[in-house]
């Protein structure tokens, strides 16, 4: 018997909620009570981002809301700044360079995390610099970047707007969009929200609704300005994934039942236990400053890090990542983002103690899994 | 981040094509696609207890179609010998003895077995007992019955019926219907089935059939001879609960796929594992010869079997089962039987080291599921 199981840094499991509406009747997406959860949903998406900014939603991955920060923001030939550390990274330069952007790259090794000092340094040589492209955690190699410290940075510059892609931070660390100014935050339904793949989000401030009046980049599908005419309204500009919506509605509903913080405090949790438990194994982790979102482990040879990804979805049925990229066969990834619980962890790093014992990866059997339920212990023993 | 998960004896987790079709249309119990269903349905549920005899479906709890034994094979003041080492056991008792049967009781200690031997005493000290009443597995505490030699021991008698509760032994233990000449064998939804409760079922060799054509016990509902007129037709005399049923057709459908052979070795495997466990926490069985339907732990003082059993629920989500009755307090009870791979009681085993380690019981964490863990590593180097 083995169960089909996900543990990749998106798509993450469906929450039960979500599931039951998507597997019901699409509503008519112009009809007053699809208006009413589309509203509701987007009052939750800006409770979760704590923002008062405006907030759009994009049918289409998160990457398409990445590029209607591109579009929106910039005309051709502007100057950006990317931060670049990984897969995620390059994305942003592709994007920027894609449509015209006098693109410069602070270019960090992977597993390494952006600083705002970085930034800072060059902005302070530019402040002719537009925009300021950085992840909030880089999926790819699983670290975590200072968001509030490059927020601060960049809110010093009047012509400048940080963009955020915060796909694998929000739900999984401490984000607050208007406290530490952040301009532009994007998000992705199939991360910490418990839905599949399909819909994405971007708050956006003042400050780049201002600049994005001055854009002329074209941009037809990911337009804000008509969005923003909809959705002002409830509704979107062009067909949405209305399924889609009233499972995001149940899913941010039941989230912010019990509250944010604790939906970060639990992948908080899942990250701690698998570190441990990566430390007991002698194996290290990836990123210099891991994210909790997911947690990337270092394979080194003899070990086959492909082979575990393998291994762990033909023996057990889990599905946990790879690398990508010129990391593959580098490292595995193991997702802490949304819809996980101890016992979902604790099971996989049993299924991961028998892969790697199986390629002869000097472990005792259960020194992982003692090492996390010990952390399990002590945190459960803090709580009051 | 909590998720409910049930591993208590019944029910047990349901197989997720049988939630879709539970969740979907109902179809009419006369028209010849639920029909063509039912017969499927058979047709796999007799493959399940490997047998040709006839197979009654009853929407009912399995203690209906214990009942349905009871007065479809006797007429009042009828000898029959019951075995009774449990709670389902005295139901046997209770059954018989409410419709007026003369009834003899081998009663032993909970957490003993039910031998053929004693059985074999009784009858020839009285031939014209005319049905013997056993589980093959007794769920209030994990023990295994013998039934092939119980199955032999009374074939000896030609007035004697075997009836066999089999509700926690089909799909977890060996069972062969024919082979072992079991006359009556019973089974629920809700276990091995990977469905909710609702439907049970029963199985009548040519022996029962002609008791049956003698027995006057009046029944209507629970009427064998009735249903079979309808079911030999691929309809029930009554309503069926037709969602039940399109669900136990995707179940078993899904259950054949890989064999019933594969069924039965998965809990086998599962119960060997949470035997490891119990044995490297320092705990006992509870019965002396475990079933792998189910393990029942013995918890002496000064652990707390309640406190374990709410603390699982309300630390974990995880349900277990506690005693029952006069084994209440005093053991607990972990379910192998059905919709469960290892990903599962590894998670659930880690969580019972935590429940156990709050109680100050003195156990290495992690020590448990190290056993369990090298029991799975020696099977899966057992395979080929």
């Amino acid at each position: 018997m083995i169960k089909k199981r996900i543990f990749t840094p998106g798509p993450t499991p469906i929450h039960p909620e979500a599931s039951k509406v998507m597997a019901g009747p699409a509503l008519h997406h112009r009809k007053s009570e699809f208006k009413e959860i589309f509203r509701q949903t987007v009052a939750n998406l800006k409770a979760i981002y704590k923002t008062t900014n405006d907030l759009l939603l994009f049918t289409s991955s998160g990457t398409g809301a990445m590029e209607s920060a591109t579009v929106n923001l910039l005309s051709p030939g502007a100057k950006v700044l990317v931060g670049a550390a990984g897969k995620f990274g390059e994305r942003w330069e592709g994007l920027c360079k894609q449509y015209g952007m006098r693109t410069t790259v602070i270019r960090k090794n992977y597993g390494e995390s952006i600083e705002a000092s970085e930034i800072a340094e060059h902005m302070d040589k530019d402040p002719e610099i537009e925009a300021v492209f950085v992840q909030g955690c880089e999926s790819s190699t699983g670290a975590a970047m200072d968001i509030e410290a490059i927020g601060d940075t960049v809110a010093r510059f009047p012509n400048t707007v940080s963009v955020i892609d915060a796909i694998t931070t929000l739900g999984a660390a401490s984000l607050h969009t208007d406290e530490w100014k952040l301009d532009v935050v994007i998000g992705g339904s199939q991360k910490a929200f418990m839905i599949p793949p399909g819909l994405a989000f971007i708050s956006i401030s003042q400050k780049a609704w201002e600049k994005s009046k001055r854009a002329t980049t074209p941009r037809f599908y990911f337009d804000w300005k008509r969005e923003w005419e909809n959705q002002s309204k409830w509704q979107s500009a062009f067909t949405p994934a209305v399924n889609l919506v009233q499972a995001l509605h149940q899913a941010t509903s039941s989230i912010l039942e019990s509250g944010i913080d604790d939906l970060v405090a639990n992948a908080a949790l899942l990250a701690r236990l698998t570190r441990e438990a990566a430390s007991a194994w002698g194996l290290s982790l990836f990123a210099r400053r891991p994210a909790n979102a997911l947690t990337a482990i270092a394979i080194p040879p003899p070990l086959n890090a492909e082979k575990i990804v393998s291994d762990l979805q033909s023996t057990f049925g889990a599905a946990i990542a790879g690398g990508q990229g010129e990391m593959k066969g580098k490292i595995i990834r193991i997702a802490h983002l949304g819809y996980y619980d101890s016992i979902d962890l604790l099971g996989l790093l049993g299924a991961m103690e028998v892969t790697l014992s199986k390629q002869k990866h000097p472990l005792r059997l259960g020194s992982g899994v003692a090492a996390a339920l010990q952390a399990l212990v002590d945190r459960l023993n803090d709580q009051p």
